[in-house]
Parts: structure tokens; sequence; C-alpha cells
């Protein structure tokens, strides 16, 4: 009965008290909602963002056209006050030639579909061949140790845990490998790493995403494979020994100067208390970074278009932050927060969408312990407005992009959206417009414009 | 909040008490969604009615596979007592040869992407040429009278509201033209009937569906065109005449007999209290009726699996029914409530799935109003349960299937996946496997399993 019953009672009580004021709110979440689905832009911005701009990997040209697309689009939204792009730095990788993987078993070959991880460096031109060993987690390395890795090709293939309900947890259960996979392998002397992709899909699609490189240790390619050839890859091993050829001329260029992309409206009331809304604007370089994360930043720009679309006058300062960075190092996250801190801010909330363009079930929020029990208790208040939509409200993370904020002692929020389709695209040439329901990317704008637009008429 | 904050707070006080019972019902539930989401099967079965069998019109041959399919892999699974076929009279109607139809306007002719509606009469081998009129609703057609529509072709173009968030809500407001369209203008004297399609989706896909002529009018040919081509067709009216010609050889061939799916399995405790679960086997013939409605089959079917695996003994009788005809008479759902009455059974509980295998957000219940209050006070002990799935459980439909055995005075439930992308198939050559999501077909099932096992441990 998951509140409805109770709702009901709790409406009774407090219709009786304060039934106008909240007829007023319910009813412009209501024209919220209408506006958002019949007249959103947000689908047409994240078609051009996707398909006509593509992967907009942080340092790369295509980002820097985000930014401009983007700047140009939001200074159209009357609403908007300042347009502006705010300098930070980022890393320049590029993934180079083509990937080659092929694996040799007896007397045959098979070539892999792969993606070279974020930030790995080239095998070199020849490309490198070693024997394979299939391992499931970073801690089987101790155990394997040196006699058994130096020189090989450490295969990762630790699953996704289908299991799980969550596959937002399941993915963070798995990627260290991915992540750590290269580093912890160099340290017993193994030549390159090859990664399951972090999906619960069987399929041709090799995910790529960020790998990092710990200071002590000397690099060695990373690279990840689809989890059809991951599984046909653990199939060979079992009867036999397995080598791998593997060449990519992917490299790190060094850091270039890129943009976060501000959009703001000066509050009537209360000005110095700042509502963000957020997503981030750089993605992957493969495919067009529609859900990952075209979508949050689609539905930022919409929660400032429907406000200006229904002649809102916002009590608070409302800015729209398209992130830069947050894929490989968060940049633009880290940049956006000390600005803000230097000039002495105060976020009252921050919101984050970075979870994919799919139908709204609500929100996780987070704070600084000494705050976040009376922003929870606050919020109570918000469920007469939300249950009807079906959008929870309940304590969980915020988003990459604005966790630098947390100090300034708001309220953190994360949008979640249903989860069991992201990792289908995530990091994949598949992640484009047309794997994007245009209802469901309306619906989320509008679910995240109406909690926007409560904080905004109550407060935390 | 969405009853995340109350529900801890009742969850303190509720486990004073009943601390130790509640944490095996969750546990078990835990189970259930493990288990589904790691082991089911219904994919599997879906994508052999879907793909091997395809489209399932009741009265054809391949409803009758689809009956001797799901008769078979019921009686595998061994918590399963016995397992028949009931019979019941359903009509056998006939597509007849691919559809024409082809507008000419001016001197340019344009061929429309069209699908006769179910039990509608053929145009004859000769097809009908004739003027298109417009309307937006039936109601228009009294004030436009005999005079304006007499010989015409009806182009009835009331598009679904897409500011509606409920999907089902919008088709329920549009689907009128559907249905009564042929019968409406045939009293004016027209000539046939063009529809368009209910969707919310502006695409090339025409949407068949269940068309019924009135016993004191003379039928005429009634046909859905695209939406695309009705938006199409809609401009060139704007500007000029237009006729259309069109072709189609359906034909009504009479009633023959066709089979519910029965699997039961006796309750240890209470086996006169009867809980079902269900879907309709039967489907339009374009597609391979996937999510509508192979999803609520093979869910009802993995209900019965779940269980089985966990070696669960139910305390109540078990009944997964597979309904023939929901789409085109509920012959199916009529005879078995008929036969259910006779025996003098009661029905504690029926649940139908009937609104495709999406992701799960919860279910609507009804029932008769002397009874529906205490069931819906009982209900609330549920949410204990429920909500850490985020499920809700609200007043709202059951099913047509089930809604016969309304008199019984149990409880009626409907499941409620995510509607938002549900009519982007509905009755379409797209609603076939491929466009289902295993996980999220999976966690239907692990819902409905949940709650059938709630309702079998507590009762209502």
């Amino acid at each position: 009965m998951k509140s409805t019953l109770s709702l009901i009672l709790i409406s009774l009580f407090l219709f009786v008290g304060i039934a106008h004021s909240q007829d007023e709110q319910a009813f412009f979440i209501k024209d919220i909602y209408e506006n958002s689905l019949e007249k959103g832009q947000c689908d047409t911005w994240l078609q051009f963002l996707s398909d006509s701009i593509g992967g907009r990997l942080a340092g790369s040209q295509n980002a820097l056209d985000g930014v401009d697309y983007t700047l140009e689009q939001l200074a159209q939204i009357s609403i908007v006050d300042t347009v502006y792009k705010q300098a930070c730095t980022v890393p320049r990788w590029e993934r180079g030639e083509p990937e080659v993987v092929k694996i040799k078993f007896g007397d045959n070959e098979r070539t892999l579909k792969a993606l070279a991880l974020g930030n790995t460096i080239g095998t070199g031109p020849q490309g490198l061949e070693a024997e394979i060993i299939e391992v499931f987690g970073l801690d089987t390395l101790k155990q394997l140790g040196r006699k058994n890795l130096e020189g090989k090709i450490v295969f990762f293939n630790r699953p996704m845990n289908p299991k799980r309900i969550n596959t937002g947890y399941a993915y963070g259960e798995a990627v260290d490998q991915r992540v750590h996979g290269a580093s912890r392998a160099s340290k017993y002397g193994a030549k390159a790493v090859l990664v399951r992709s972090v999906t619960t899909q069987n399929d041709d699609l090799p995910h790529t995403g960020v790998q990092t490189y710990q200071a002590d240790i000397t690099p060695i390619p990373s690279l990840a494979i689809s989890t059809n050839d991951a599984n046909f890859l653990s199939a060979q091993l079992k009867a036999q020994k397995v080598s791998a050829f593997i060449r990519n001329t992917s490299k790190m260029l060094g850091d270039v100067i890129s943009y976060n992309v501000i959009a703001e409206i000066k509050g009537n009331v209360n000005p110095d208390e700042i509502i963000l809304v957020g997503g981030h604007l750089d993605s992957w370089d493969v495919g067009g970074g529609a859900h990952d994360d075209g979508a949050g930043c689609v539905h930022s720009m919409q929660v400032i278009k429907t406000l200006s679309d229904l002649n809102y006058k916002p009590n608070r300062t409302l800015r729209c932050v398209l992130f830069m960075n947050e894929e490989n190092g968060l940049g633009g996250g880290l940049a956006y927060a000390k600005e803000s801190n230097r000039k002495g801010e105060f976020h009252l909330a921050a919101l984050e969408s970075d979870s994919g363009g799919f139908t709204p079930r609500g929100f996780t929020c987070t704070g600084e312990a000494d705050v976040l029990p009376k922003y929870l208790a606050n919020l109570q208040g918000f469920d007469v407005f939300l249950d009807p939509y079906d959008l929870y409200l309940k304590p969980g993370g915020g988003g990459a992009d604005i966790n630098p904020l947390k100090s300034q002692k708001g309220l953190l929020l994360g949008f979640k959206p249903d989860g069991q389709r992201y990792f289908d695209f995530h990091h994949t040439t598949a992640d484009v417009f047309e794997n994007v329901n245009v209802r469901e990317l309306r619906l989320g704008a509008a679910a995240i414009t109406s909690l926007i637009y409560l904080i905004d008429q109550y407060g935390l």
C-alpha cells in the first residue's frame, strides 16, 4: 500500500490547516508535468548532443562543441539572468587506432570485441603477445604471485552480480577490476590486462570507463572485452592454454583547459541560498553520451526551461550547471566547488542527474551528519506532493560532481531513474539517442523540476 | 520521502513485537528476488511463445500451440499438483491479405501503413474508394450528420493525450474511436473508417485492436493507420480534398473452441481459499504478443516455478491461469468464472498481469464495496515488505479476465509495471521478445511472487 493509505490520512489532517497553499503547489507540479510532457525540449537538445556532436570526452573538441551548444541554448531561455563558462583543467587522453585483441587457443584464433580503458597507455605499434591468466578479483593476484603472473596478460572476469536489484550497487561491486586491475597486476609483472565489461547483459558490446595508474607502478595496457567474449575466453581457458595478441595506440597527452557551463537565475527573496541542478557534459568517446550523461544535462536545462515557460519567479537563486570531466578526474566539479567556496557561497541544495534518462523512480539525498537529520525531517513534508507521481525520497548518494559542495552543509540530492537498462548502454557505442525514450526523458525532467520547485517554495 | 521515513518509524514499533516472524518473510522475499533474477525461466518461455509460436489470436492454430506449450511447461514444475485445459468459446476472425490504404491528393498518391482492426469485415476483393472526412471524436459525427458523411471514409484522428503520465489512462480516453468508430460512422452512411493508431509515439507502426459492430448497423471496414501517416493525412486535408482507396479481405469465420490453461497447487492449510495469478495467452495476430500478454503468462508461470524452486508449501490453493481470448471477447475469463461459481469456489485473491514486461512499479486492487475496505486495511501490513522494493499497493483496477470473479467477494489485483513504453509496442508487429528486457521481466515475476506469497502467508 506504499504510503497511499497513510498518505490519505496525513492529507486529511494537513488539509484542515493548509489545504489552500498545498493546492497551489500541487497544481503547479501538475503544470510542470504537463509542460514537460507536451513541450519538453530536452530530447531535441539530447539528440543534438548525442548524434550531431557525439561522444564528448573531456579535453576533446567534441566536449568544447558541447560547451558552446549548451551555452547558446541556455542563453535563449528567457528566465535566465546570466550564462557563462567556467574554466577547469582536464586530462586529454586519446584512444588511438581501433583496438586489436586476438586470442589463440590450440590451432584456433578469435578476435575479441575490445575497447581500451580510459587513461590506458598503448601497447606500442607492434602490439604485445602473452599467455592469459584468468582471475576473479584483485585479491587473487596476491595468492597467484609474481611466479604465476610475470609476463602474462591478466584477465579479470568477475561478473556483475545478477541477483542485485540495484544495478548501481552491483556495478560498484564489480568495477574495482576495471579501475585498479592494471595497477595491481603490474605489481606482479603482468604485461597487460583484459577486463570483463561491467554490465549484466551477455552481449557483444565492450564497455570502456576510467582506469587509473598508481604512482608507484609501471603502467601496462588495460582493455575491456565484451561479456560474450569474456564467457568464450573463460570457457577456452578451462580446456587449454590461451594466449592473446593485443594492440592499442592509446596515449595521454597531458592537461588542457575545458569548461563547466553555468546558467543562473537570481532569487527574488533569498538570493544567497543557491539551488543547483546539474549533470555532466563530458562522456566517453565511444557512443554519444546519451544516457551518461547527456540526459542529466538536458534534464537540468529543461528544469530552467519549464520554470521559464510557466513564468515562475524563483525565491532562491537557481543554477543549472553542466560539469566537465566527471568521467575522468572530476576537474569540473572540483573547480566549481573551489570557486564557490572562495566566494563564500551557500548551496542550500544541489541535485545531480547522472543515472540516465529512464523513468523516474525518486531521489536519494545526503549531507553532512550535523545537518542531514534536519533536512530529512523537513523533506517529509514533500511526500504529499511526490507520492502521486510514485516518487520516493530516501537517504542515499548525491552525485560525483556535487559531492565537493558537501562542506557547505546544504542538501545533496541524486536523481534516481529506473536503473535496469542503464548498464546495457553505459560507456558503449550503444549509448546514443535512439536508446532513450522521449517520454521517460521528459518525465525525468518533470520529476526534477518538481523537487527543485518544492525546495524553492518551502526551503529546507 | 515516500513513506521511507514513516516506514522506519513503523518498523521500529513493529519489530518490538513481531520482528522474528517478519524477518522470516522478508528473507523469503529476498530469496524470491534472487531466484527470479538469477534462475528465472520466464524469458525462455516468452521467447518461445513470441518468436517460435508467434501472434496467438484466439481461434487460431497459434493460440492452440500456445496452450499445448504452456501446458507442457507447467506440467514440468514439480510443485504443481494438476495441470489441465478448460474449454471456452471464442470467435475466429482472420485478417486476410495484406491491407492496402492509398490516399490520393491533387496529383499525388501515398500508401499508408495500415492494419485492419479486429473483427472488421473486408472491403471485398475490389476494394473501395471515397473521399476522406477527418473527425476528432465520436461526438463530431452527429454534428456533421448524414449529409457530410454519407459515402465517405471517416478518419478518426484524436491523439492519445501526451500530457497524461498514466499511459493506460490516456489509452482509455482515446480508444473509443477504434472500438466504436465503424458502428457510429455507419449510422450516417459512411463507407469505411480509418483510425489513428492509439499510441503516444509518432512512428510508422499501425496498431490493431478490437473493434465491435453494434447489432443494428451495417458493418463497414475499419482500419488503423500509423500516427506518422495520420499526421501526414491530416496535414493534406487542411490544404485540399483527399480520397483513399482501401482494400482488405478480413472476415469473421464464426465461433470455435479454444482453452484456458490451468495449473493448481493444493493448499496445505486452507485449501478452499484460492489465490489465482494469471495473464492472457491470446494476443493479436501481428507481432508475437510478447508484452501483451505473453509477459503476463510467463510472469504467472514463474510465480509457480520460483515457489517450487524454493520448496515452498502453500497454505492456500494456488492457481496459475492462462486465459484465452482477452483481446476479443473475454471467452476464457467468462468461462473460468462460470465454472468456478458453479463449483461454489472462493477466490480469496486473483491477480492479473496484463500491462507488459516492464520494471515493476506496484499493484492496484479492487473488489466488492462491502469487502474492499477490510482488504485495504489488512494490506497495509504488507507495506513493510514491499517498500524496500519500491512497490506501491493502491486502489485501482484488477484485470479484464479476473473481473468476472468479483462477485465471489475476494480481492482483485492488477500488476502495474512501468507504463511509459507499453504503447510503443501494443498490438503491433514490434511486440516481440526483442523488445522485452530480461531483467525487467524477471523483476516483474519476483514482485508478483512476493505479493502472492504474502497473501498466502497472512491471508487478507
